[in-house]
């Protein structure tokens, strides 16, 4: 019978059936955020490997926007994908002069850089049209092996190295990466990751924890430092005793607990020239997130990026990123390491406990409980930015209105 | 061409042309029925065979309501599906202390009698949420080898054997079933089932049906007794001369014809504790039917039943059920008939010409005729009944609205 | 990220971002025309060859209505495919008694000339609904050994050889002919096939093309001759020069130019009854097109036909018509040519790229330039000419309205 089950349909039926289900019912404390089904505006998105790009268009979706980049004399180009001809995808044509794009149908060609329709090869040298249609483009930067895309509403975009995290701009450090397609709203896909209460009950049983033990809970708080704000640990319990239930514990005589952390809040500006590592862990809650929608975890001896990457409401890009902060032979220990074994225990079958959940999570209604304190502290973070952003294009004239 | 045929357009579209298509245009003579494309709420309806039912969740969809069944120390529980909590679907969890689901997810587990949220694995256990969500759960019960439940509004259940066909209750009957998910609504299989016109013309075609005529026409008449109405034969025509077409029969030299019955309405008392095959034939009639879509075929010396379960508007649970009303030694036969042809041919081939036209049924609009006498009386018994447990309910308070 | 693109979603998307897109935002200049997705109605369409059409129901879709053809006593008929009793395929059912269909669900008999229900068998011979039911049929005529429907409004059809190409009607010819179901609207196909512009660009890597030199561009007129218009190019240009970008040909030495030829535009009386090549060539200018949605591109030694038969407002029926006006033994060497050319070089490699464009061209909007005029001019002689035909039929009191 699962065959007929529809877990689209189940849900409003049953919410017309049963009334109010518990807890929130939207999201429309955060106008913002619940608008965001296709991500937000004004950043810079990876969407592609750099090595992937040449000089065939690539054509990739990314908030809801159908695109291709193409590279051209080594400088990688992106622009809107459809020919206003009659719509067909540029990304289907091909170079017919250095620079330009050429649509397969009729031979329109637009200049890469930008846009502009340059000729209508099958209307000839002299066709009236020439200049006067300009087709939309996007900037574009590539860092950490990757391309990015700027999605704005035509504000100029801020330097990228703004927005990616601080210890990757300006060190030197060595990057596995993997990106997937994934199904799911990217919001889920990122509340997913800085979630406090999953890790330690959904991926006890993932492999890369084989060996390390997780506690049971703990107690949380969230520190915001800059553009990033942090899960800290405070307190946690390795077993407990659930009244009228039993005991439950993560531990197993195979298992070991990770060495205790020390918080030094306020005492990193040392640190911060040495070792990117430790800066990034100055609060070893471990998890930190930022706009747009950037997951970083620091372990001891490497820190572990998530971009979560919207490609429309239903489906977004999981970016993986592994980082470790070496030089010259000391990388080589890294490629072992990621090669044999975090590409296919951690941003394989770890990382695909985290996907079946994007894919099923059905919210809102949503019933929060304590723990949901960094989904919530999230959220406000992704409001009180956009809110942010909103005011200031508005004093440049911009007015942006949500996409919903 | 067939692959771009579109059998949901194509009415729609030649509607609109030709007008007023011949007939019924819908079913607002029986508003209730016409409401219940998911179902008629308030009855029990199977959805698994018992032994399929162990100590893992399994998904069941039911009037359009997404439910999964458990078994716990050795009694099924039904529950709700969701967790409150993000939405994901519980029965992807497991149990984590005796008489609790804990959601995959998080670690939220119920009682799966009470429904009540008894911990919160991942807050410890003094989650402040514990005992402050229920979650809706349904009354079950197991007969005839499958597990029922019963989907209502609120009201208590009635006891399932005051629904089950009364013959299967009190005597011991051996027993053959299937359990298929069809497409197409539940109506269009109920009515197919009790629908006098189409097995003389359908089936004739049917292995199962190979040495047995069938008569080209006959009279009929609908005889309500109790909470069964029963189709009764009046006169068989065995072949028939149409104007300006032609003779056509379903006799054959290899086909014999059935022995002849005996209508005693009336006359049964007597029987029905003697042999519960020959109180279900008191109408020899041969087929009848109940709500909420129960079909019983008294055959000579067993009975067929098919229970017509509304998965959702698109979708419903073939069960067929055959019964043999012996015990011990005697049922051995019934193995070796039910195995070696029931289930292929009748189950199996026969009843996929009925899963064919329930699929490709498209009504209303639709144009009746003389034998289809059989439907109206069914759809006036459907909404009779529903029209006194509505009224029933609204007495105790509980207000039902169709559910469109 | 492939599998992620929605090519429906994204215009959509992009648009409500974008603003107005440049250009035609719709077709409402040409309202008959914009109405007509699913394809203009008054007309006779090639559904099938006659030589798959025989004494069972073949199911076949146009212009939105589900028909089933079938052969009778060597005519073939049309019909609604609907059993207006309970929605249920007639083309499921066969013939049960000479000149007739029989339903396969309850034996409904209708004849299939008339319509009309002459026995419900399974309620016998004196049934009261014989004769008070009507299905709907159509008109059928073979032609090019195809089978030809005419879907209109209740008028009389006007003679099939009124519509078909002239020169076919009255001279013999040897015919090769494919159909083939195609995604997209008929109107990408129809203006793909007439359009001036993308045959030179697309269509340059075609085998088909590959010792054919095409022209980069050249200069048209469109010419109206009766029910057709003419594209006749003027000034063809081989090469060209585009300013700031280089030098572009469709010259290459394995490349032979087509021979040049005469435009004797009102000269060409005398050719009509001797060579209907040269009839149809009278305007070189090579490719017209006529109602509704008939392409004729006379090549110097045959001519090609394309049928954009509408099958609803997202899928046609390609029909690719190649006719040689010979006879006898003459016929021999076409069988050849076609079979090991034509047929699998223009009907098909060549037609794909066609096929493929039609599936992705996505208008309005649009942004037409100077070689559109061709499609302008085709939209045009079907705006007035579906007008002429509502103001007709309105004088005969058939009030069409659009279909939309």
């Amino acid at each position: 019978m699962s065959e007929t089950l529809d877990s689209q349909a189940a849900p409003a039926a049953r919410r017309k059936r049963e009334g109010r289900l518990p807890g929130r019912q939207d999201w429309s404390t955060w106008p913002h955020y619940q608008a965001a089904a296709a991500g937000f505006r004004g950043y810079w998105y990876p969407v592609q490997f750099s090595s992937h790009v040449g000089e065939r268009p690539v054509r990739v979706k990314l908030l809801g926007e159908d695109i291709f980049v193409i590279r051209d004399r080594g400088v990688v180009r992106a622009m809107a994908n459809r020919c206003p001809h009659r719509g067909v995808p540029l990304s289907y044509g091909n170079k017919q002069f250095p620079g330009t794009i050429s649509c397969v149908y009729h031979g329109w060609t637009f200049d890469l850089e930008t846009g502009v329709l340059k000729a209508a090869i099958t209307d000839g040298p002299q066709s009236p049209i020439c200049g006067k249609v300009t087709q939309p483009t996007y900037r574009v930067e590539e860092r950490l092996g990757m391309v990015w895309i700027f999605v704005g509403d035509g504000e100029e975009p801020h330097p990228i190295d703004e927005q990616l995290p601080e210890e990757l701009v300006s060190n030197p450090a060595v990057i596995g990466a993997r990106i997937m397609p994934r199904e799911g709203n990217w919001r889920f896909a990122c509340e997913n990751g800085y979630d406090e209460g999953h890790a330690k009950y959904l991926h006890r049983t993932a492999l890369w924890r084989l060996f390390k033990a997780m506690p049971v809970w703990n107690t949380t708080k969230i520190v915001k430092r800059g553009r990033w704000i942090y899960r800290v640990q405070e307190q946690q319990f390795w077993d407990a005793e659930f009244p009228g239930l039993g005991r439950w514990t993560g531990l197993a005589w195979y298992k070991t607990k990770p060495p205790k952390q020390t918080t030094n809040i306020g005492n990193t500006g040392s640190h911060r020239q040495v070792n990117p590592v430790i800066a990034a862990q100055e609060f070893p809650g471990f998890a930190s997130v930022s706009m747009p929608g950037v997951l970083r975890i620091a372990y001891p001896t490497f820190i572990h990026y998530e971009f979560y990457v919207p490609v429309d409401a239903d489906n977004h890009l999981y970016v993986g990123v592994i980082a470790d902060f070496k030089k010259g032979l000391k990388t080589i220990p890294f490629y072992f390491k990621y090669l044999g074994a975090v590409r296919w225990l951690f941003h394989g079958q770890f990382s695909g406990q985290d996907k079946w959940m994007v894919e099923v999570t059905d919210a809102p209604p949503e019933k929060l409980y304590r723990p949901d304190d960094s989904l919530l502290q999230w959220r406000k973070l992704a409001e009180s930015t956009t809110e942010d952003r909103v005011d200031a294009l508005a004093e440049r004239g911009i007015v942006v209105s949500d996409p919903d």
